[in-house]
């Protein structure tokens, strides 16, 4: 078997096999199968796509590269969610310790910032000392102990899609459906997850910015899932403004406990009790979706997510109280507004110019070496639909330095766009998919 | 500016600018644009095409990667003649003292077998002694002593040509028309021919296989090639069947002194004199090709170009009178014959089967490290078109070894096919294409 052939095959069009999948990318996460190599046939995978057996095999391929958590002797359901990404996308950290309260794990590894879009992991770390480098056993006790635990992707868990990863994204090989499918699933199947529920994001601040391409994805998702013997529930969301009130690390904690508090706003709450009503359902917990919001609904009334939250912090190296305090007040220096231009409506705060604007002042990252500050970020107080007076102030805007500052307010300033009259009110949720 | 951004311009059909593709190209030449990010560049490429103007772009940004060879002081005209590659393809060891002896000069620089096609280089090489490693002092001096020249590729000469042919073999990337013409004309450019005729092969010894694609490549060249100056005649011919009675390394120098002795057979006289004609007419020694022909035949009849060849014998490293006392008899020892498996007229042998069987009997090679040896080979003692009674003998075999000879052997039974009644004439020369 010559990997010039297997490119080749792919660039032709036709379906590859199984010994042909491993040999390529199982050679490349072992060394035997060089990087350009491994550049061509995600190139040519881009323009004739995969089969949805082949994305299952590529899928298998990529999680068998490396090792699987081992989550035996903790009982089930466990169940997670995944979201494409996108600004102000902060639903993981409330979702974990909801579902959780219903007696579902959830044994989430999350990824970083890169680009405009956000990172669970580098949310977390904006609480001091809140560690999300969890040895296996740590990662086990607090699953246990919390019903959730949250790790980043240690070096054993799917090297390949690690290496995969970091090839395409300096290739133009990302905006790939079956190798974006297998880049995800390969990570929530060796967490082992026997559920998941996947919010794919469309709209100008998600990777798919044309929605029917986002169900595309959603749907090979899907069918990989389930052939790989999970649940899986896959929602379409609108990604076309930032979601919530707060885009920003610690910003981004804060406002998920707001919620937990019952003090949410109304579009990130909506999205996250669909997403929550679709774990209760694939946990087990719920019949329908309907039971599963409402069992949500009363979890958070109850208050047993906002304890679990705080035990969270506790287990995972945070200091609750000190986390209370912060609330509100861990905010960088460098400061200033954003005022709305003229009279009239806001008919849209663009998601990906406020996600640029934010890796400029410091919430995001352009390459995954650079650092990120936890106390850089925007709060909307006016979002779109709202009427403004000239010269009100919509954002309030913290930067690393006042040099990111700068140049960060033009930025958001054009991420605003005024109308006359109130714009037709945005669809959150355009699509649930269900596979199960 | 950033190759990933070149990349996916590419990817999204995009024509690029000239900065990008010196960034680019020049780039990996230069040794700043890794591997991996070329070889997702040409398979967008391959998928995407390029557009004349880049096309153009990409062959000087390769002529310019390195040096050119310095004709200064040696009066013109420059013609060559490049094949897109073939089995038994032996014009260019006729053309170059055919039209040298019109007054033409020829400054090759030919290439090596690789896979089921043959190379100039280790054909010439099959005669002891003879160096195709010449020094620019050496070769200005063989040059202007016959008129012609025949040497390889220097280290100096397009080495973004050298990288990036290797690199496309090894990732499927090979069968790209403007990738094919950009390294064409590069090397022919930077040899310092004035003219080029183009001999584009089609059908299964070729590797364009299909007429429809060998003309857009022959377009692809002609455009090109005037874009940047030269004057181009491209001709297309069927490479469905070897051309001439043999197909190895000294085998195939022998013919073509048979060939300028007079005793050539015809199918390679044929494409050999409409290529001469061109050659002749392009350096300005032909009103049209009809004379140029003429001029080729009343050169052969004068026995110059015999001459001519036996002088670049002498002046390359070889010896004439050795050379003309090992024809006919410089075979390997392990020898076979092919007899006709039943009565009736071979239907057709086929090109890219007697290529591959080339190989394993040792003419040929599958990678760029492997050796070739100069005395195996075939010769036909039949062609497509004759009758034949079952048991004659129709091929005399050489390999390198009995091993190779056992493996050849049914390989090349396999490239016959007979037929009860005499199949239709093959039109060898399917169409020119004059851009000049």
């Amino acid at each position: 078997m010559r990997a010039v052939d297997i490119i080749m095959d792919k660039r032709e069009g036709k379906e590859l096999s199984r010994s042909a999948i491993e040999f390529l990318i199982g050679g490349y996460a072992a060394g035997t199968i060089p990087d350009y190599q491994a550049a061509a046939w995600a190139m040519a995978v881009f323009f004739q796509g995969m089969t949805p057996a082949e994305t299952a095999v590529l899928t298998e391929t990529m999680l068998k590269s490396g090792e699987m958590l081992d989550l035996s002797g903790i009982p089930g359901p466990f169940v997670d969610k995944h979201s494409t990404g996108g600004v102000g996308d902060k639903t993981s950290l409330m979702l974990a310790p909801i579902v959780a309260s219903l007696g579902i794990k959830d044994p989430m590894m999350s990824g970083r910032a890169l680009g405009h879009t956000g990172g669970t992991l580098d949310k977390l770390e904006s609480i001091p000392g809140y560690r999300t480098n969890l040895t296996v056993s740590e990662f086990r006790a607090v699953l246990a102990e919390t019903g959730y635990a949250m790790t980043g992707q240690t070096k054993e868990i799917v090297p390949a899609d690690r290496l995969l990863y970091a090839l395409r994204d300096v290739t133009a090989t990302v905006e790939s459906i079956p190798l974006i499918t297998a880049s995800i699933l390969s990570k929530k199947a060796a967490e082992g997850a026997e559920a998941l529920v996947l919010d794919v994001k469309y709209g100008s601040g998600a990777f798919m910015k044309d929605p029917a391409k986002a169900e595309a994805l959603a749907r090979s998702l899907a069918d990989t899932g389930t052939a790989m013997g999970k649940r899986i529930a896959a929602i379409l969301t609108d990604m076309n403004e930032p979601l919530g009130g707060k885009v920003g690390n610690f910003l981004e904690v804060e406002e998920s406990f707001d919620c937990l508090e019952g003090k949410g706003p109304p579009d990130l709450m909506e999205v996250t009790l669909a997403l929550g009503a679709w774990m209760t359902v694939l946990g087990g917990k719920a019949k329908d979706t309907a039971e599963g919001r409402r069992l949500c609904e009363e979890a958070l009334a109850g208050g047993k997510p906002r304890q679990l939250f705080l035990d969270n912090i506790r287990l995972q190296g945070g200091d609750p109280a000190r986390f209370l305090e912060m609330r509100g007040n861990y905010r960088s220096a460098h400061e200033a507004t954003v005022k709305a231009a003229r009279n009239g409506f806001i008919s849209r705060i663009d998601a990906w110019s406020i996600g640029r604007a934010g890796v400029t002042l410091g919430v995001g990252r352009n390459r995954t070496t650079d650092a990120v500050s936890p106390t850089a970020g925007v709060e909307f107080l006016k979002k779109s639909g709202r009427p403004v007076a000239k010269g009100e102030i919509i954002m309030n805007v913290w930067a690393k330095d006042e040099e990111s500052l700068a140049a960060a307010l033009p930025q958001l300033e054009n991420a605003v766009a005024y109308a006359e009259t109130p714009p037709a009110p945005r669809t959150l949720i355009l699509k649930e998919l269900i596979q199960t």
